[in-house]
């Protein structure tokens, strides 16, 4: 099977899938790696809803704001910080859930997102499978909500196409590491002539894959970055229970 | 090397270590693997420190409320959220930087900054290295910023403890998979009956390895989640300009 380094060290995102199933074996590999990841105080303050049905699939493809591979890859898996799960244990105790209404609890919860979004793609890919991770679900996370019946308390926060790949894409340069890697303490932001020559890196790279509207780094960044690109995203959660105003 | 699904499943945390020292090359694997994995956007708004000095280790042990294995394993790396990376590209570009004020940006931020803890874990027990997840530098987030010297637009979200193990820890019982696992839709919350079991089994589990202090789920997430256990995390947030209100 696949050797853990190789797999981390080679990830890009696949966008392009075949017809193929996604067995139901692969999936429950996935599905329990991810459970078994490790979760904040043992919290298990997430979840994952399974999208097979190829309508849904279509209808989430659209609410990311037009991603074909959503619908394309038999396997849409999403991610949901889930503070239903633990009010039920605290209903139980006979304690009420506050964590939820702070900025703490959200931190919490979108760390453990992030970290089983991150298990499964790796257990996927360790698979021989593709992967591509969605943030765009947040675009409109109300006709997440919706389409996933998601109670409150909960929030869609990521997810991932799943499938075998018709063609295997190339890797995208990285800034340099030392723009990631402090050591002991920080040691500043990049400096301007790093990003213009990541920016250029960047460019050269979207012309060796034919990617007329690729951009360079810093635009890339500046365009939603200059904004709140997801504009719903605190008013929905809001609406979950999410408040953030402790 | 390592199967990389049985290095999911077999996910525990290590909390006895050996004073053997983490090589470079191994540190230098872990740090190479997290800067490839996903980010939104590509934005890569995270960074990492690496924390090898003894005394800022020990420090870091007693920010994280009492934790000793930080001292005592050799390596612990702290997972930044980075907006101070991407404002230089914003700055670059002559516009201002916005989403970092937004839940959006927090939301982007805490889930890349789970991949990347995801990710540096993954590759250390790939490495046949023991490593611990640890949120509990948000108990005094003040202190570890400025520990690192960490600037404005940077909040230390979590972090790990790597080396080589002592002793092989058991795993931890999980809930069962099906308070996990959703398909298609939502399915409810796990039911009273299926909390009583978890916490008999963690009871149990405690017991096996000889935890006097070990307490059922619903009591361990009931007692910090009635309150807001890291107190400081919106304060300190909103103090490195993620203020959170768009």
């Amino acid at each position: 099977m696949s050797n853990t380094l190789d797999v981390l060290l080679s990830h890009r995102s696949y966008r392009d899938y075949s017809d193929q199933a996604v067995s139901e074996a692969d999936l429950d590999a996935i599905v329990a790696a991810a459970q078994r990841a490790p979760s904040s105080i043992n919290a298990q303050h997430t979840s994952v809803v399974i999208v097979r049905d190829a309508v849904r699939r279509a209808r989430i493809a659209e609410i990311a704001g037009g991603q074909p591979w959503i619908a394309k890859a038999p396997l849409f898996i999403c991610v949901v910080m889930d503070f239903a799960k633990t009010n039920a244990a605290l209903q139980l105790s006979g304690t009420t859930q506050v964590i939820h209404e702070s900025l703490e609890g959200f931190a919490a919860g979108a760390v453990d997102a992030g970290i089983v979004l991150a298990t499964m793609m790796v257990a996927a890919r360790g698979l021989g499978l593709g992967t591509v991770p969605i943030g765009g679900i947040r675009r409109d996370s109300q006709a997440m909500i919706e389409l996933l019946e998601l109670p409150r308390l909960t929030f869609p926060l990521v997810g991932c196409s799943i499938g075998h790949f018709a063609t295997e894409p190339t890797q995208k340069p990285r800034l340099p590491l030392d723009t990631f890697r402090h050591d002991e303490k920080w040691h500043g932001v990049p400096e301007v002539a790093t990003i213009k020559a990541y920016d250029e890196e960047l460019l050269r790279y979207w012309k060796s894959i034919g990617r007329a509207d690729g951009l360079p780094w810093s635009q890339n960044t500046a365009s939603p970055y200059s904004k709140v690109y997801y504009r719903d995203t605190k008013l929905v959660a809001a609406r979950q229970g999410f408040v953030v105003d402790k």
